[in-house]
């Protein structure tokens, strides 16, 4: 049941908690053990977007018309109760979600991706930007806005996404963007990485690299963060400012916000702006895949965000930046770090963290879809399941709690991992603690 | 540049535009030459949308409460102008585009599915819906709507789709419904075309007599058209009297209206709400493949909905209900005839139509898609050839007209189709005026 379309306007403004926090986020840490400057960062994000990535002061930061304008073309997305899911559960909680499957690019990561583009079009000499992406989702995102503003885009996608699943690099292409497998020939990078392993199939942290080392060597080209970063929260946290307002017009406090994480912009995006708030604040619980645990495995330490050590270090829980995950179908969540932002809420006991497995996500989705006729994205299946424990935790106690959760994307790149999951086809996978121990060792040793 | 989203509310009431035409529509023929009575399809379809289909007086239906509430998680839709498409094509021309992409399953067919479900469960003793399908997206519509509606619901599926583009039949399965590929062993019907060709791809007509030889047998169980019929295009009207409002809203009367045609449901839907105003009405264009120009190339008769003649007969341009033409990607666009009410307009020459090639199509498509950054279903890709062409006349003319067309639905299933159309890789596909003269004279033969 869709509740608060009626928002008359989009937040003319994004949200930074950080001057709220009471506490320092420790800043991003150069390799040579500086915190980063503007400087450090000028060949490689619009400037803009540095500002913003730096800036810790400022509460409220006005969204430009140009970019006004075109989350015009999706945004307000709506707010749904789960109406349908509560009677199959019995349960007396009421259970609201966020719908960011509407863009044309059925997910959130629009929202970042159209100011990030609309900054570097208007940096002098950007002809073009670069990123990393797994699936796709945000590589499509990143292409659609490239196009909204005159750039070029080039994609490096991980390779056994693109051979294995191409939908997403067929959208890219149809779109305009360049998409190149990772690893490759045309990096330092990828070339090291192929000498080591002629059919490595690479990871999300490597395409990362690529995409990084690429931005480095060329003056007219920008990278694009698709999540981790501040900016990149700081552009998602319109999914929160319109989850409070239409809340607030159905007259309803959230009592618990449940998110999935993968790198933590669509979580943070929902959750930061109701820390605003000084009184109440709801219980928060950030859902994790099992097989790379980073909050509830994982060490608050400063790491690298890419396989290679190109990127300036983040403090962050993180699972060591060599940590190489199975393979299961919500590919953005096998990345070893969060974003500091989370990472430090985390650490503050703010915000709480629960693992679930790639089947007990699934099955709690596939429930979802039979009740509610909505296909989740894979990651969006985690946050769900979550979902579903806390409604019978009501259930048993009587409680009429509100639950709020961002169903973040559509599965529209996923239906056939549905189809083996339901099959009985789709393998459970598991990460064995020797394996996080092992790149938790490998760690870059920096002052603390 | 999305447009007129703020509607305040959703249409209380459907348009139905047989009281206003001026003229006759010919009724639903029995095979013994007797216009169709309630009693005849009482054992098919439920009461509700019988009295839909054979009412020829009423201009204005209630909807009814729970199909509104169940519009509102979607509707009312967007209308868009397509003003980068605009500056590409370098046009006076204004481009408006009512954007049906949003529901659930990315498409139309929602619309109908959602009353037709609904009516279903009204009626005592029905438990289940069964209907037809080629790619999936009308199935996929009413495994939705019969899930909201606690109704089982079986799909036959055209058999090459159900083998070689199974994603659609992934997604009716996810939301729990049965599907059967086309023919199969379970009906006379299928049995009979096993035994002449074991190894037959099935058709669309094949699949609806299966599906219409099941509803006949199960008393619990009724059977959905996805389009063609008049209670089908009366239910789609919503998309037409939104657009309306949101274009007045806008202070735009459109010139020219253009939409793709399969059965006629979408384009009906858009068209029918313009031709109640008696002055100023718009040009139509209704646009048709090449493969099966059911206006351009056939013979307006009564003839079988279905191949094997168990549907009552319709009045319409048909090109023989045992046409069968070539493979093209847009599925339902393959169907042999057009729904009788579109098919009259066009025979009292209220509206034009328009063939276009597949690769006429997808080039117009990638087009948008690069300038727009929405992908066109395959069907739409058909308008947006045409919503080109006029506006390249108008750039000619050096005139400003209003170009309205029909975005009928996302391009989730055929992505890979874009793919092999931008590589080269998509076949042409033509059909020998002598296939339809040859289905042509196997048209039934009644006293006229």
């Amino acid at each position: 049941m869709r509740i608060g379309v009626e928002l008359k306007e989009i937040p003319s403004k994004w949200f930074s908690v950080v001057p709220d926090l009471g506490f320092t986020v420790p800043p991003l840490m150069s390799q040579s053990g500086y915190p980063v400057s503007y400087h450090d960062l000028a060949s490689l994000a619009p400037s803009s977007i540095i500002d913003q990535e730096l800036d810790k002061v400022t509460r409220e930061i006005p969204i430009p018309g140009e970019v006004s304008s075109a989350y015009a073309d999706w945004r307000p997305t709506s707010l749904f109760r789960a109406d349908r899911l509560e009677k199959t559960l019995d349960t007396p909680a009421r259970i609201f979600f966020k719908y960011e499957g509407t863009d044309i690019t059925g997910g959130h990561e629009m929202n970042t991706a159209v100011p990030q583009a609309y900054y570097a079009a208007k940096d002098k000499g950007v002809k073009c930007m670069v990123t990393a992406t797994a699936n796709g989702e945000w590589g499509i995102s990143l292409a659609a806005a490239c196009n909204r503003f005159g750039l070029e885009c080039k994609v490096y996608m991980v390779r056994s996404n693109y051979e294995q699943k191409p939908q997403g690099r067929y959208v890219m292409e149809l779109l305009g963007a360049e998409v190149i497998a990772s690893p490759g020939n045309t990096t330092r990078t990828g070339k090291k990485i192929l000498a080591e392993n002629p059919s490595s199939p690479g990871t999300i942290a490597i395409a990362l690299s690529e995409a990084f080392e690429y931005a480095q060597t060329k003056d007219d080209t920008k990278f694009a963060w698709g999540t981790v970063m501040n900016h990149v929260l700081l552009h998602q946290s319109i999914i929160g400012l319109e989850s409070r307002q239409q809340l607030q017009k159905a007259g309803v406090r959230p009592d618990i916000i449940i998110g999935a994480v993968s790198g933590g912009s669509g979580f943070g995006g929902l959750i930061l702006p109701f820390f605003r708030e000084r009184e109440q604040k709801p219980r928060v619980i950030a859902v994790e895949t099992s097989v790379a645990p980073s909050l509830s495995k994982g060490r608050y330490a400063y790491d690298y965000g890419d396989a290679e050590g190109l990127f300036p270090m983040l403090k962050m829980y993180t699972l060591g930046h060599s940590f190489v995950p199975p393979g299961i179908i919500a590919g953005g969540m096998r990345y070893h770090g969060i974003s500091p932002l989370i990472s430090a809420l985390y650490k503050e006991k703010q915000i709480e963290a629960k693992t679930y497995t790639q089947h007990q996500a699934f099955e709690a989705a596939v429930g979802f879809a039979r009740s509610e006729g909505l296909i989740a994205s894979p990651e969006t299946a985690y946050a769900i399941k979550a979902v579903i424990d806390e409604a019978l935790i009501c259930r048993g106690k009587k409680e009429r709690k509100n639950i709020l959760f961002l169903f973040d994307a559509n599965s529209n790149l996923d239906i056939v991992a549905f189809k083996e999951f339901v099959d009985g086809a789709l393998q459970e996978q598991l990460t064995p603690d020797d394996d996080i121990s092992l790149a938790l060792s490998k760690l870059p040793q920096i002052p603390e």
